[in-house]
């Protein structure tokens, strides 16, 4: 949406394209991915769908909501009261715009960020004249762990993540992969949950691989693309 | 800050850089800009700033307020209470990860916009340990009109933002370029407000040049290189 | 805590007990389920808690916020905000009057009513001198799935749940228990998603027994308490 | 409602009950009454009245808001904005149910509690298809303080307050009862406005007897019944 | 105040003079009162009052919350919250240029507005260090109905107001004054609740003399200039 | 307003008065103006256009917003939210009057006070039946500067505003008065943002004379009257 002018922007609505809008993040995940790493995998998902599908891709976000991570350097987040107005607020405009089929992807999946967003959308299908899809690309990437042998326990930063952005932008993933492992609390809300990924993150970082990283990538893209065809025909 | 990982951020962070939070928006800009335009020339200037500061650029905010545009096909406005809470919380999280300078930089100067990321620097230096600016590159880049004889009532999408996207993105300046103008309302507030707007934009675009833009994008970061330099040793 | 006098509670304060605030919810689960299934289970619990701890019972919650039964007959929802403050000031007087550790124990298990319930749970050990778990006993209870032999799919007012019911308040469960489906949506936020289940509950309640019920209930029991024991010595 | 299932009530709401919503709260109110005082009151005259009337009673909220006795242990109050909310939120949902006559009822009757209760009804008058009828079942009660020779000055916790919970839940009223007074401020609000209750309540607690509870119980459901049977018709 | 520079303010802010705020109101108050029958009592209370105290008066607020009389014409209300608000700000403002002793001094005196006013005050005597004492003009007045002989029954524009007014400003009292009925609702919450006041106010007006309003009026000031001595001493 | 009652005021309103609201302010001018010099400036003009368009004034407002002058004695700031919420909801109250036509006239020119007022005013506009218009005096007043020899730099308690104020009430313009410089902080926001008046005020306040305050009174109120006459007829 952004490269378009104003003429070419309702030229391309008249079609009624699907809009994806990839909702990123700013997050710490270990010391060998970027701090961007929830906002790559996303918008590069976004990009993919779009050209298959013809549709079109708002600007993205780049910032959400962390629990867990919320006191280590390298994240920037927001409060869940925030996201949900700009998610909402960028739902209305589309409407108004004339967007009738939304798809906000978020690459960061979060329980309190999801549900932030899950409230956005809800109020947007009730008082708007709007589909709209919610989803983390995380979830559709998870279903292939078992095909792949990702071992139990793999999760943020982990071999997913990791492989995923080696395959979109290898020249950010950085110095030696870990293991990183992931300390339960069971159920306990702390001021300090970051005790819980004592290396910052969680998984066999060490095992990722470019093509590891292609095929989930293909994987996320192709899932999504049946999901909205069949739902959002 | 997106491209650095965990362990790279905080090693920049002991040397104290300049953060430079470039603030974007969508709006329609007339026929021959894309709606990107108020996101292209921060993050540009943000881009040379660091640079030149050794700084660094956080996330890009893409969606700000908009009054007199915000019912065109092409804008996505977010409320002004959005904006504030969306920057009050990047500000926060900055100092939280121990910046100590922000320029907060905004392509768009509306003035309820302007005002929403006032109210939001304003709260983050009464609290936290944060020196911030705030400015527009509008407003500088205005600075030049008189050496560069731009006629009178040249704004929003006019000779002046023209010139600096044919400068920064050329490929994203299309079709004719014409003249628009600016229609005064004196004071009245109105639910159609993009009356003052008949062709979508106010000013010369038809004589806007990549050297014009070229020139203009110089003098904003050497100007707002100086002002750190003074402001923020 | 409601049947003691201010002196009682003074006294009993002085010991430092557990505090368990059940958070109940008024839901339709189907035609065999009365509405308040998600009230009855957590103060069952809380109940048997407080008495193996020698622990203290808040006065319960009997409303949450619902988003697939929102427009159910027999669904009294509230804002997921209003769920947020109504926790988070319960919080804050547990602490004033003395309270240093607190079980939330949710019926209900929503996505967006525990995110809401984990905000107001982060901002209290965030600003006070509290310990606090959250969890929803119905994630307890599904740990004896695969022992129960339970069938997949089961959820809202299926066999985990009905059985639950029968064995704390067997009156309350009346009529012909069925099977009921769950049709999934696959990521699509709906004005009305109750359409994903169409007969009111998912799973099999005719295969519920009283025996199924007692044994989840001792198991959600067993479990919590240990889980205490263990985190808030 | 909460014993109901879904079919249950729909078929009960087909005959247009009164609906009636007990708002207690917990509070210290002396040393010689239960913390749930204020919900046990209007619990029980919601269960009469649901009898008389063939209505139906709605799942009770047991927090309220409380200003001079905020400071005290005993006391778990909430916000008069989140009492509010939470008030509205279920006249909101109770409509969307079907229910077209609500009688909200309090136990406690502080002046910025009954105000924010005031607003929640009428929001729910102005927007919704609702009759509703909004009082404390204490100012009925204080209709025969003249009759029964009460002497003047009895409010928290006093001469009607322990007389009524005798009534109800003989086994909750414990120790020895004693004379409360109050100690007026004349307008000053203080931030520690207990000082106006040096014993925690004001009035002969000694003289209450379980015939005047009986007594005083009986007039406000009876006087409540004649109101709605004349307003709700 | 608001005649006194910045200097003259500063040097009697030295002295700690009470600091008097007139909160009034723009309301509908039957055919022969003006609508800023609300404002003009307490202004001239406080004018008085501080005159015999050596006390300021600050800007008064002319805007106030309605219930009954919302639906009528003269009646300009604002919002409870946004009444809190303001006073709220208005107390912070005060307490940071050193006054420590406010006096709130309403008008208007409807439950709502009086809450508002009270969780102001409240908010301010916790964070500030502000003695601050709220009450209406109107609770003061009443307490000479039994020697004056008023009716039962007068209220809102009725004897008591008409008199005062008739004492401060007899030129903005005209045409025939009535005798007004009100008309009880019995805990209705009402979309229309002017039918109290069918003839838009309570009380015999036309009884109503200006030795009445001198006598009531200095009766006020006078308890008033009381209870401050003896409160705020 | 406030001195018509209930019926002169719908009789009058039958006419469709254009209405002006007065948006005063209480801030520290400097030594030589007092507190409430946003306030009489809006006033006086208010009474000026109302005479001459048969209009009427609504209750002056005299809280506003201040960011420069928040830390100095005299001024009484509200939150830009409060000020927003409070001239808001006196248009809702306006329009529910019958009022079709209302002019929004501040004394102060803050830009977080005047974006305030504009997004009330936005609101207004897009909801209600109304006609606004929205305005400060000084911009008006500053029209003349050329032709009045007013150096630069003129602004906050200058020459401009203490001319208008000796021409409004003389008595109120005190001690000597001096020249105040302005001191540019070139685009910081400041905890302390008074460092840029080290006088309180910014311009010649000795050059200021009764005569220039007549002379700029009475281009206000004519201009302001012209442009009523044009975009209200």
């Amino acid at each position: 949406i952004e490269e378009l002018t104003r003429d070419e922007l309702e030229e391309r609505l008249k079609g009624d394209p699907v809009i994806v809008l990839p909702v990123g993040a700013t997050e710490a995940h270990g010391p060998h991915l970027p701090t961007g790493t929830d906002s790559l995998q996303p918008e590069h998902v976004a990009d993919r769908l779009a050209e298959r599908l013809n549709g079109l891709v708002a600007p993205p976000i780049r910032y959400g909501h962390h629990s867990s991570t919320k006191n280590m350097v390298g994240t920037l987040a927001i409060g869940s009261d925030t996201l949900r107005s700009l998610v909402g607020d960028v739902l209305i405009s589309l409407a108004r715009n004339g967007a009738t089929r939304v798809v906000v992807l978020s690459g960061h999946a979060g329980s309190v960020h999801m549900a932030a967003l899950k409230v956005a959308c809800e109020e947007a299908v009730r008082g708007l004249d709007l589909k709209v899809m919610l989803l983390t690309d995380y979830e559709l990437a998870s279903e292939l762990s078992e095909d792949l042998g990702i071992p139990a326990g793999d999760s943020h930063g982990g071999l997913v993540e990791t492989s995923r952005v080696m395959s979109i932008a290898p020249h950010l993933v950085k110095g030696e992969r870990k293991k990183g492992t992931f300390v339960d609390q069971e159920y306990m809300i702390l001021p300090n949950p970051e005790v819980c990924f004592p290396q910052g993150f969680a998984g066999r970082a060490d095992l990722a691989t470019v093509e590891t990283g292609d095929r989930l990538n293909r994987h996320v893209v192709d899932r999504l693309e049946g999901i909205v065809r069949r739902r959002m025909a």
